[in-house]
């Protein structure tokens, strides 16, 4: 009999899973089911579908009927699952049973909102689906102030992109710097300032007290001031979706999130579940840097996730997931910046000390026109002088200069090593003759 | 007393040499002694300051005063070397002799210039120096038929230069492809089409046979025929200047360029020399793909040697240069197109079996405007399943990725690994969420 296999949540790591499930076991029957009513977009490009530099039709990839059509893959949107039977397999949703052979549990994260009186008003959103998307982009129609709880990459890029809308844009942050988990305050400091520049307001070091208003929101408090505001986002950070796994008794780890195996098998009370398996924000994952859980919840990561839980759930040949060092780059303003491993903040959380080299230079040689600024920081940690982190502002091109460094830190590089051992492409075009990432660790071996 | 070093060359070999010196020794006496009238630039360059798109004044980036007055380091140009005296350590040129304690030997290469009649006739150039560009740029005033003699990378950089200045170009090659030896046929056809539909001809599979003219250059005889010519350029690869080297015995190995240590110190007689230390195009590397020697020959290469013999020659803690992927990358037309570790004619040399994976995308998320096609392409050696190479075609954000293959590459990883443990960073303006990279490699896995 064809394998069932029923994948709950249609995000980035429930489709990639559904797919890979697919091309796995021709024969499979798959199932998605997704409370959601768009599937197969990047959450990540709402932030550009509102300011309408890409369309809303072409963030959603594909519909239902594509994944139907192409992939013999059955997509129920709108349909929230209601409970899970591990012993008797079933899943029950929108009043209909499914049997299973294997489950993938893909329900993602859930915006944390704090728990502050009025976050229920009129006009106050936070930005994780399409339909999210859309509700902004009406409500900022008649909108002149908005307000942006979190100063992370999803908070800075929906602010330049209502600035540029015309808006009135004040961003309030609990801590002392933008970016503040992932990103090192010298760092962040440089993008605040590009924001501020750009017309963007910063309040600091000022948690969320109140959301005010009748039946729309009007103001809201901050370290006891208040703002005005028409149209309150909350970009606080993402919870893993527990429910459906917290019914099924599976394993929880240190940071709130599912414990899986490299197969990316579900763990109840110790032991590998054979038949769940887990892929996207719901989970932690390994660090590559330290020994210990990190949590990722990129959509890179959810892409790479669902493939190998969806092949293993479907029988195909094994596939792992490695630990991450989750690099992530942002585009904000004109500037972008990106990061991977460990920040000094996720640093000090492993206990660790770190050694920091920085550089400047230009994503060009010096006189060829065109070049714009670059800033690479590398961190190592004191002890071993593996490289464990670094971070990147560039006019362009700072994605492929953190995942060349993502390389040099999951293969264990030391500083000393980076540099006997690592090269850089050049041509007078594209960089200069010695890379910055060099220049910077450079620099990080002499501090050590 | 003050440790006297003496660099022969002043490209950036020897003035990388020459100011890693004077980093590890505040005391040392440190001489560069040059033919070239200009120093301290990037011969990279030079097609752009041909085409007028640098300047050269930009392009030489220091003058011998600046390296006297700010690093206390004095630059001889116009200076030939006639004779080194291993014995008793000195250094004769023009007449006056010098002596030292450590010797840098920078002689970098010279183009080979193909054993046919007529190649001393005017208007006939090779670009190697500054001066080479000035000289050319002046010809081409006058000038309407352009010849270039090999279709390399520089050869490829020219031919759009000359194009965009409004000349009739025509490029000989040997060989049935472009750029030979690093980029394979599938990848190199797409750049020669692209130039050919900017109106850059092409004549493959034809060695020059002759250069014809009265005191300048009229035509150029290729595979028996003659094409018009009023500039004619070789391009045809750089050869070890092995005259010095060879006049100390020095061993000069397999690929017909000095052998070095990982100290790169020189080897007489199979023994380490340990007051003389080599840098730059004069000397093979160690491949860090497969055991045995390889050419490297690239600028970025140059400065990574040229600081590690300039740092121990001036007797700081030791510095080691490790073996090489040579990653190159160059802008040709609207394309960028990079390369790494073998091309599968570098692999058919060590006699290594490949597989070959490849993907097309987009640098961009399909949906954010203005991404540019991406095509990449990984070799992988069929018995260890070790990544052995990469070669990249885009419109943009060549450069970074090829920096992370190559870290791939010299890491040792294989290609089911790389899918394991390697990540991406994604922003919709900066990368697909799967990036094409990691697509490639999936396909190669496929293949394997």
């Amino acid at each position: 009999m064809a394998k069932r296999i029923i994948v709950i949540g249609s995000g980035a790591a429930g489709m990639s899973a559904a797919s890979a499930a697919r091309q796995a076991a021709r024969d499979a029957e798959i199932t998605v089911l997704t409370e959601d009513e768009d599937i197969a977009y990047s959450p990540c490009a709402i932030p550009w579908g509102i300011e309408g530099r890409s369309g809303w039709d072409e963030i959603v990839m594909h519909t239902p009927e594509f994944y139907e059509k192409e992939r013999g893959i059955k997509v129920l949107t709108r349909t929230r699952v209601e409970s899970v039977d591990g012993e008797a397999k079933t899943v029950t949703a929108a009043g209909k049973t499914y049997g299973y052979d294997s489950l993938v549990i893909a329900t993602g994260g859930r915006v944390f909102v704090p728990p502050v009186e009025g976050t229920d008003l009129g006009n106050v959103f936070v930005v994780r689906t399409v339909r999210d998307g859309k509700d902004i982009q009406a409500a900022l129609a008649d909108a002149r102030n908005v307000v942006i709880g979190g100063a992370g990459v999803i908070g800075l890029e929906l602010a330049v992109a209502f600035r540029e809308m015309g808006k009135d844009v004040t961003v309030i942050e609990m801590m002392d710097q933008v970016i503040p988990r992932i990103a090192d305050k010298d760092m962040a400091d440089v993008i605040q300032r590009h924001l501020e520049d750009r017309g963007i307001r910063f309040v600091m070091k000022a948690p969320i007290q109140a959301v005010k208003g009748e039946s729309k929101v009007n103001a809201v408090t901050a370290a006891g001031k208040d703002y005005p505001c028409d149209v309150m986002i909350f970009a606080t950070g993402v919870r893993a979706n527990l429910d459906i796994p917290k019914s099924l008794g599976l394993d929880v780890g240190q940071l709130g999130a599912l414990i899986a195996s490299p197969t990316l098998n579900a763990y109840r009370r110790g032991r590998l579940v054979p038949d769940i398996f887990v892929a996207g924000d719901v989970m932690q994952c390994e660090s590559a840097v330290m020994p210990g859980a990190t949590m990722s919840q990129l959509g890179s990561t959810a892409v790479r996730q669902g493939r190998v839980a969806g092949n293993n759930a479907a029988g195909g040949d094994k596939m792992l997931f490695g630990p991450v060092a989750s690099p992530w780059v942002s585009a904000i303003g004109d500037l972008q910046i990106a990061g991977t491993g460990l920040s000094l903040g996720l640093a000090s959380w492993y206990g660790v000390d770190t050694v920091c080299g920085k550089a400047e230079g230009l994503t060009r040689a010096r006189y060829y026109p065109g070049g714009k600024p670059l800033t690479v920081k590398v961190l190592a940690d004191r002890t071993t002088h593996r490289i464990v982190g670094a971070q990147i502002i560039a006019g362009e091109e700072a994605t492929g200069r953190i995942d060349w460094l993502t390389s040099a830190i999951v293969n264990g590089m030391t500083a000393e090593d980076f540099l006997v051992r690592s090269e850089n492409a050049y041509c007078p075009p594209t960089s200069m003759v010695k890379d910055v990432v060099i220049s910077a660790v450079e620099d990080l071996c002499r501090q050590m």
